[in-house]
């Protein structure tokens, strides 16, 4: 593990400072030859299928799981598509001169070595390979075991393209040791390693947060919200709710609880419930929900639960702060909304939630990369630092200060 | 520990949305308080300087660790200077219409608790504290051991002020459990805390840094270079390394390791020698430097040590990638600087090297958040992610998104 993550560190400096020219023809090359692979790739991944249905995973999986023509097109596409983003790295974010005279210029820089930790889907692994690359970085891949066999042949048809290109394969890398053994070692590399993102299930993320020592960005759950206000427009708040939920259930900016100002309950809350019976959701609600809607009792448990279903908790709050309250207690600092048409109510709302997206009258499904005009992303990031919500290509680099002088001394 | 946390925790959401004219004038009170408790500081200070001389600690600590009158009003200045900075908290860094026609802003907000573990000198408490509360962050304190009483002191009275102002004292805190126990819980305790900025000795950064669940921004060690290139102006190297080595040999910021080019070493060296001959600088050389100067052999060991005191180890290579290579295995990430008039070598120089702060033509103790115009600095971050090199209030926050729609769904 060591000496293939020095080879990494190595190729670091290799591909910091390639230029925009170089990174698009070789991500250009790489989408026609995973397009020319597409029979080779459609075999493996018809192993790793073969297997999945061996051991009964379900079907939901075996999808996110399966590749076809089309899909492998997408993945071409997908890598087109980043090789026309801008380039990430040398953008002079603050350039100043100091009292000594000094001239300094902050100037994005690659962040070096990153390792990606992520489940199920095949793409994934060209995605993130094709974004490290054109931000600069060497990414070390380690996707699910479901997904071995594709995983492998995707790397492989994207190394022939280096190789072909003189650049050193170990660029784009699979984790030489995919057991869990293997993800503690690669957390504790920091010497080589400078940044891991876990996307996954809770238990890897946790995992990763407390045995790392390289620094991680988590893209962990998302407990959304959505609060209606005393003064929401009820056309509104009826949209932007069931978009929330029934678009799609399974995705982390999904709204997990609906917060419901008193005053307006008894108007919103039963055309709420003919609405979203039309998409078979389970409602629960607390106690004085109940008086309004037929539902069974929503517990803490509930409220605290990302349900990634096509369940709904609903909690009656006597006003916004009450609903800043229950958010900071239960919310993930994912996403969270107010609808309202009330100035200060929304002010107080934005501002006093502290999650990486706050929407005013709005659904919380636009949290990502792509609503969001960055191109691509890598993820939804519930950090804190470095990088907060949706993350694009930008936020796969960092800083640093050149410091131009004349024989400044101090 | 943990309900102590749960109040910092609750505490930050008081500070995070407090105005700059009541944090300000907070601030203020806090000085004069101070200045008005100098007898009372001093009395508590002479208490750890009491036991510090009991315990035989050197001179040099024993002067980090005195208070007088004149440090005091200092501190108090310190405070007042911080004050009078711009409002860290509420900047918009970006914002734009997306094509679902949502507004949306990147706004800076405050971090939340941030952990700061520190050593000796007893004005760091009142420093750090007066930075994290301009920046609307809750502080959780842990200063050395050697500096208890006076740490103790210094909280009580900025203390007395938050009370007097009806805020919450969790505001500003010392870690009740000063014990390497005490610090092994608080970083783990990423449900309450959101940043530990550890600032010390390289075994307790690597403490922290291996046990941390909780994000890490290190101040580690600077390991730091100046590379002479052949074409450089002798007098402009002459004046930079002489600075760079010499102005304060303890600082991260110095000079520990000079690397010459092998066409310009014969005519530079001996006047380098003659010079640092005046600071009495111990100069040890590898075998080439050796044929020029009567030195002792520099090993492998010296280039891999921040000496922090007045010795500097030499080295002569054939070129600027020479240079780079001998930089990217034994730098510390942190300045590293080139003397020369060649554009290209400079650019070479300047994009190769991968740390913090990367110097032409200048001294690299300048590295350092007053010197960039920062104001007042949290200290220097080694980290590559969020915060790199000298660290001012604006590296205090981090950044939401707050996005405007009108009933907008996806």
């Amino acid at each position: 593990m060591e000496s293939f993550l020095k080879k990494s560190k190595k190729a670091s400096s290799v591909c910091a400072n390639l230029s925009s020219m170089v990174k698009n023809s070789v991500l250009n090359q790489m989408a026609d030859e995973l397009e020319n692979s597409v029979l080779e790739i459609i075999s493996e991944n018809k192993r790793d299928l073969d297997y999945a249905k061996e051991i009964n995973l379900g079907s939901a999986l075996l999808d996110r799981l399966m590749l076809d023509k089309d899909r492998v097109a997408g993945m071409a596409k997908a890598i087109r598509e980043i090789a026309t983003l801008k380039e990430p790295v040398g953008r002079i974010l603050e350039g100043w001169r100091v009292e000594s005279g000094l001239n300094i210029q902050k100037v994005t820089v690659p962040i070096g070595v990153i390792g990606i930790i992520y489940e199920s889907r095949p793409n994934v692994t060209s995605d993130t390979a094709a974004l490290c690359f054109k931000s600069g970085n060497v990414c070390v891949l380690k996707g699910g075991k479901e997904a071995e066999y594709s995983n492998q042949i995707i790397a492989k048809v994207l190394q022939k393209v280096l190789i072909r290109n003189n650049l050193p394969k170990e660029l784009m890398a699979l984790l030489p040791d995919s057991s869990r053994e293997g993800v503690s070692k690669l957390i504790k590399m920091d010497k080589f390693v400078d940044l891991i993102i876990p996307r996954g299930g809770e238990g890897l993320i946790k995992f990763v947060s407390n045995n790392a020592s390289v620094p991680v960005v988590k893209h962990d759950k998302g407990l959304c919200h959505t609060y209606i206000d005393a003064s929401a427009d009820v056309k509104k708040a009826l949209d932007v709710c069931l978009n929330a939920k029934c678009r799609r259930v399974g995705i982390c900016g999904a709204m997990e609880t609906l917060l419901v100002h008193k005053k307006i309950a008894n108007e919103v809350l039963p055309l709420l419930e003919s609405e979203f019976k039309k998409f078979d959701t389970e409602l629960r609600g607390c106690k004085k929900t109940q008086k309004i809607l037929n539902v069974t009792l929503a517990t803490d448990e509930d409220f605290d639960t990302e349900y990634l279903d096509n369940i709904l908790s609903i909690k009656i709050v006597k006003n916004t702060k009450e609903a800043i309250t229950h958010i900071s207690k239960f919310g993930s600092g994912h996403s969270d909304a107010i609808i309202t048409e009330d100035y200060s109510n929304a002010e107080e709302f934005l501002n006093g939630i502290d999650s990486a997206c706050v929407y005013l009258n709005a659904s919380t499904q636009f949290t990502d990369g792509g609503e969001f005009g960055f191109g691509a992303e890598v993820g939804i990031s519930t950090n804190k630092l470095h990088a907060r919500g949706p993350m694009g290509i930008n936020e796969l680099t960092t800083y640093k200060f050149k410091i131009y002088g004349n024989g400044h001394i101090r």
